[in-house]
């Protein structure tokens, strides 16, 4: 329960921070349009100086763990029970504003409305922007989170690379001010133990509620995945138009069989209700030998394949291999699909879920449970045993694209719901 | 019938001309490995330069005509008749050092066997060096040829574009010293009423002579093609993880069901014997766009469809269509197949096909009759109405690439069977 307010406005989220703070986001531009918040780049650390100006201006308490995750506290009744509603500042290239930036928005705006209106939180009350959620730049995910849980292996410090500068990821933490060693200790650089859960307000980046006509979903689970980020299929060049199909071991040709039966399968896995996603997100030829009136040789490809269920990723992969091996027998082609990455599905906290529906329900913000499609900082914080949520916010054109739009009367209504939260429910 | 010769050498063609003549040529290199011979470019420059060197070491009258095709000549005994041996000297980005300029090499060896010999052929007999057969660097094949047979159209010296260059067909002959209004004229370059017949040598560059152990092989006809080089298909960007399949416009499925449908479908022509290739050279997704957690919305790719039948060719381009089609319908995508562009299916002279076989018995190398299935400047002489002919010599490793591997023991043989044709067997 809420203390006494110290005045006699009525409590309402302070809407305008989140708007100023989301506009000044939006201003770290990418030249090929969007924004380019790049993990631990230059544009991830203007997007969290950002944050620290707006967050004191507030009056909130500043502090950077040494993976350089940023905390904007506000002191709750009891200071030794902490709740934490964040999400990430980074972007991929050429990205939206919205994806990651709007929790943050959120948590600014619930506690700018908190402080407006006079009232003390019943806990510890911290909005926190993670560090390198994205996985477009290094090849992995959850980072700054995972190692503010403890749960960063310390190799991954020398062994993950940030793909366009070459640069390790403990360099690259290095060089944003942070503290690797702390990290590599393996602790968690926070004290857990004072965590009662941690909320992730998120732009949906697909296209359900926008077809339900919600403005919002409360999460149940996070799907996990398997990828293959540097898989290629090897054939040989050869003239198009003097080598006959028996003597051809095009790579093009091998590619297309895979993605084609990849699709059907995902049609087939579906009917009988799975959970699934298959993407075949780069698929090109090389520029350097590719031709016109040449059997192509080579074609690099990656593969993003989710699911809320380990049993449908390890039947899906399983499906891989077999149609990989089958080809290469018919195509004369050589698949490599290079390091396998992923990640575990995710089961969110059911109570915190109930209790954000009732908040919905008081405010009379209709809202749908859904899992989510996408990878989130939540899934790290529940693998860690934090009980963990996510709300959804209507989302159109998708996000990771400068298309994404939030309409702003969404962001309000879900604020508007976790505010009622943060008074009135908090674990 | 030869003219008496003026020692007593026994006649042979004078391999180590054109074994210094390849040497020379595989200098002109590409940064990316191979050859470099850029059609109207420095490097076709360089290679034409090369040849006059050559010729006018040997003897031979030499010519260039406006649209910069190279002829060295050695006047018969009558020289109101003309016979030419020839090919191109340009290659493709990386290409192989044999395709083309084996053809220039083997006249360069005939003509000089015959003048250390001391022997004037029956009609004036040419070397010629094409310009511009390759269609990789223009949006057109046989561009030399065509030009000199009046067959060019006009208006190709203004749209015809080099896409590395972005420079006019005209403004690159210009460049390389030739005369573009002259060609505009329409009229031949050279008088055709005096031309007996064009032979053309070339390099195997399939792997059918390598399969059935010959030298060399007599060509009856040549693949006529339609072509798309600049096609894509457009879908819609969004998040890999968080867009249902029924959501999704992926450019990567719709273009890989493409590809997979033409490879299905040829496979079956292919049982009933119809002659035919197919070929997407280069499918690309776009590095500005495209991530690893994208659904794709964009793919570009090229299409090269090459048949001996006219109505081969009309019937893959219907399936095409009608394939394309059903997957715009399946996957919510938009193919653009962009400009059209082709070449006619050539039949090429039995007479001197038949000579040539005479000339191959009478020098005891074992010979076979295959059709082209790669476009050659011969195509543009037989469809202008000159007596056309071929030989192909085997090559492992096909053409269009690096390591494209004539054996000159081949080369050695197929220009005996030449030389014996040019001496005996003149149309």
């Amino acid at each position: 329960m809420p203390q006494t307010a110290r005045t006699d406005k009525p409590a309402r989220p302070a809407l305008h921070i989140a708007e100023r703070f989301l506009k000044e986001l939006a201003q770290i531009r990418d030249p090929k349009g969007g924004v380019r918040r790049d993990s631990y780049g230059d544009g991830e650390a203007a997007a969290h100086e950002i944050f620290r100006r707006f967050a004191e201006d507030i009056g909130l308490r500043w502090h950077v763990d040494a993976a350089c995750n940023a905390y904007a506290r506000y002191d709750g009744a009891d200071p030794t029970r902490e709740f934490i509603i964040g999400s990430h500042l980074d972007s991929v290239p050429a990205g939206g504003n919205y994806d990651g930036a709007a929790g943050v928005a959120m948590g600014l705006a619930v506690l700018g409305g908190m402080i407006e209106a006079g009232i003390t939180p019943a806990t510890t009350l911290t909005v926190m922007a993670t560090r390198a959620e994205e996985s477009t730049w290094f090849n992995a995910s959850y980072i700054g989170s995972r190692a503010m849980l403890g749960t960063l292996a310390p190799s991954e410090l020398d062994e993950v690379i940030r793909a366009d500068t070459g640069l390790s990821l403990g360099a690259h933490i290095r060089a944003a001010g942070g503290d690797p060693s702390a990290i590599r200790f393996g602790a968690p650089l926070i004290d857990t133990q004072t965590l009662t859960g941690f909320l992730e307000p998120h732009i949906e980046q697909g296209p359900v509620l926008v077809a339900d006509a919600l403005p919002m979903a409360v999460v149940t689970g996070i799907r996990g995945s398997f990828r293959y980020r540097e898989a290629s299929c090897a054939g040989i060049y050869a003239h198009s138009g003097a080598t006959p199909r028996s003597a051809r071991k095009d790579a093009v040709v091998g590619t297309a069989l895979l993605v084609s039966a990849m699709e059907d399968y995902w049609q087939k896995l579906e009917a009988t209700g799975e959970d699934l996603t298959i993407t075949f997100g780069k698929v090109f030829t090389d520029p350097a030998q590719h031709a016109f009136s040449k059997v192509p040789g080579r074609v690099d490809f990656c593969l993003d394949v989710r699911s809320a269920s380990r049993e449908t990723l390890d039947r899906v992969h399983d499906e891989l291999m077999r149609q990989a091996a089958a080809i290469s027998q018919r195509c004369g082609v050589r698949f490599d699909f290079g390091q396998r990455t992923g990640s575990e599905p995710a089961v969110l906290s059911g109570d915190i879920a109930s209790a954000l529906e009732a908040s919905c329900d008081a405010r009379s913000v209709p809202v749908r449970r859904m899992a989510s499609g996408a990878g989130h900082d939540a899934a790290a914080f529940a693998a860690a045993g934090v009980p963990s949520a996510m709300v959804f916010i209507r989302n159109e054109n998708g996000s990771h694209n400068p298309d994404e739009s939030m309409n702003f009367d969404d962001f309000a209504d879900a604020t508007e719901a976790v505010f009622d939260f943060c008074l009135n429910r908090l674990p």
